[in-house]
């Protein structure tokens, strides 16, 4: 399994959903856990330290501090995902914000495509077949908008 | 020990310290420590969870999960003070809203003497000597300002 | 009675029931009444001077001042929840920048469980039958989790 | 007197005194007291009750709950002046959005001199000498731009 | 006529009509007319100069220039309202943050009840009649309260 | 003269001499004035009404009305610029956000130079000499950031 | 064809048709097209350097940078137009926030009204039959609100 | 050449050595160009092209528009770093909010230590030995905070 989505909570299921079937669209293997830095951090801890993923996507709102709590139990890339609620700038800055030593790569609010796309071009650095997909993606994106205008 | 201080970082020793201060001006044990929710959250999670501390008392800023963190790993009250820096918003949503489930007691922005002052309230419940204390405290303020006007 | 919660407006009693509820399920005896700091304000001093209650919990928007008028007539802990509106950030800041010398604990925008829950992690300091029941409240939500992903 | 100018904190009299300063300069009668609304509330209703001021004018900073306080035991005008510090949308929306009932005046960030004017201009409506000194003050202003360009 | 009400634009005018039946609730007399500060510099100027209420109520959203504008022409008190859309920031800060020398008296978004109170606040000062209803008006407000709660 | 620049306050005077310098070196005639729309509306409408510019720049901070008062007053390009302070979002919000039919063109804040800049480009539409050193002026600063590297 | 309306995302066509219209009724020649700077950066490149339009309207939301970026490419001038959206603050400081050096003249959240009306005052400079036209739309939105009242 | 380090201007160089530093400390070959989104777009678009590296990180203040482009001009993983100035939220949301498709690992204000940590790590994946260099680096942070407490 390439890359690992943890959601804080199962109401953040519809952002999971997009990243799962951004990067099926690219072949990448995943799988998708709920598993929440509050409640269940030992939980949490076991799941990343046991993960083999290559990649770790969170996914978390309010006081984001899932994709933190995932870059603190390993030094593997992890990319974060804020989530929109009623303050907004919360999620935002809370995964934005991380101290020098334990990055965290933030993605825009419920961007969860941006977030797969990201572990897509990451993992394409050493996989031709991801990359050439990427490419694939990219071009029928821009014609989307070449034919639509 | 009734209260432990813990800061993410060296460079929020000022609060710490006028958190500390306060605590001693009630009589009150205490005892501090640095421990990074980002950077060791092993041994965060370690501190937490030896600790027979009554209350604790998280100090970050940034993304200032420590709080929370702390909180996750003990149902024992958890006071949070935001640190400011070039944003501040950040530091005081991230130890506000917290989700459901898993509270920290946020306080103002730097302020590690109000923290201190509600670990002591929280202790008076069953410690008429903390009590009385407080109650001087503010008796105190209370003049200080009706005699500087 | 162990804990007072007092909403600044009937508009704000879906937040105060569900705080009710909550301190239902820990066992905790409770009262809720409306009391505005700006409309009642010798109103909400007698209630909360002449409560025997041990925590009180405050629940206002906009100009969310209550929860620091409460803190300004009793030293037992008062904690705060803001009310989200059309700017949110008015009570969030209201609730949470306190003066030194007169803390309140402020939780998240319209977070009455986590109100509940702080008042029940700080009674539970000298009440085993609370700090059971909060155990189990935290068992249930990690196993929600678990069980869920 | 006409307006009781009232602070917080003594931390904040530099704003106090270029409000007085500007009422002097009306021929306004005014006097200057401390009081929190948080440290000495009972004081300040005390002092807000018993005036005869005509106009209150209240400044505070953070959670600037003075001014809000100060209209509760009050029908008559309040001003509030929200002071900067190191969030300042604190006590701008904390003074700005009070609830519908209990309205208070505010006036820009640190601008004791707007609200001693504003306090002039509610007292010029029965007062032509102050009426008088307005305008001789705004048509000066006037000058010093026309002349200055 | 003891207040004109100004709205920048007629989709303000939910505002300005709870503004004025407060008004007629003190049996104070008000017109309500709409002038920008934008499309109608003139008229407004016009409007204001030869206007003989003595106080101002401006309404008005987005970049709110309306009650400064208003206050630029006279020297009769104004009170502005900050009026909510899709920023909100915006109008509060338009109104409140106004430069030395011209005040505006801010109250809160969408707030036409606490601008008509403070207009009655006063006139009260020399008008005994409202003086009596604002006092009815608080005592009832005081009532609903304590009988609802 | 082709450029007017009006300042709010003499103390932006500093950004409005970045715009005068850089309309200079365009070879572009102006004139500066301070007029206030708060403190000199009818001054400034006079300057707006009797000028033959075919640009205005207005400069101000705070509640910036001034550019939008500019634009009351007249259909020709009214640039505003926002001047810094304690808020930042104040100024900005302000000239931003003026209501449909009677637009201002907001550059960034304290961005004097790009005021310049963007009549320069207008005026250039119709002035080949102008044209050329607008181009000449990009080359020199991509070459700048060319060799700079 | 005097104006080129670029947007970033067929969504922004709302907005883009507002801006068209208005131009339609000013009789100034226009094209629409959907060009984006993140996802069709040269073709981007190549619409606007191959354009001969004398100003160009950029319309888009989130990381805004349409604008910044047909800027980029021409010094006509280039009007920025902020689509609303979860956050707001994102789009308008995006568009706003120019560097010296490249200037883009920004107008309010979805204000495509505001984008066409800014570009007929340009054209006007040197159309006296825009000009014209302008004019009666102002005294048009003037009578408007005259006879509204 | 593995990390291409882009910076929108000179006055960016600290946070740029900041992050070579870092890189140096793993190991990992590195470049840093001065090259602006908006002064010298092509030359940027020509640096990426033609570069071989396999990350970029681009720093950038303001509507911080360069780590989007670079994005716009390769699907190799691209790292953004807001640069903090009089406003901060503009190139946090500049960066963060990038649109679907095109995505930016975003880090935290000035953090260049981040940017190149997230680049390490995303290059490990692949490289045993910087993984190493990177466990070392954590466990030297590790050290530093349990030492120091």
């Amino acid at each position: 399994m390439s890359v690992l989505i943890i959601m804080g909570s199962k109401s953040d299921s519809a952002i999971a959903e997009k990243a799962a079937k951004t990067l099926d669209s690219f072949g990448i293997t995943h799988k998708t856990v709920v598993a929440s830095a509050h409640r269940t951090p030992e939980y949490l801890m076991k799941v990343v330290k046991e993960s083999t993923a290559k990649i770790f996507i969170g996914i978390a709102g309010l006081s984001a501090a899932l994709p933190g709590a995932i870059a603190s139990y390993t030094h593997r890339p992890v990319i974060g995902v804020p989530v929109s609620g009623k303050v907004n700038l919360d999620s935002i800055l809370s995964i934005t914000q991380m101290p020098p030593g334990v990055p965290v790569a933030a993605v825009g609010l419920d961007n969860g495509e941006n977030a797969a796309l990201l572990a897509a071009e990451i993992l394409a650095l050493n996989d031709p077949a991801i990359d050439k997909k990427i490419q694939a993606y990219r071009e029928e994106k821009r014609k989307a908008i070449l034919e639509g205008s």
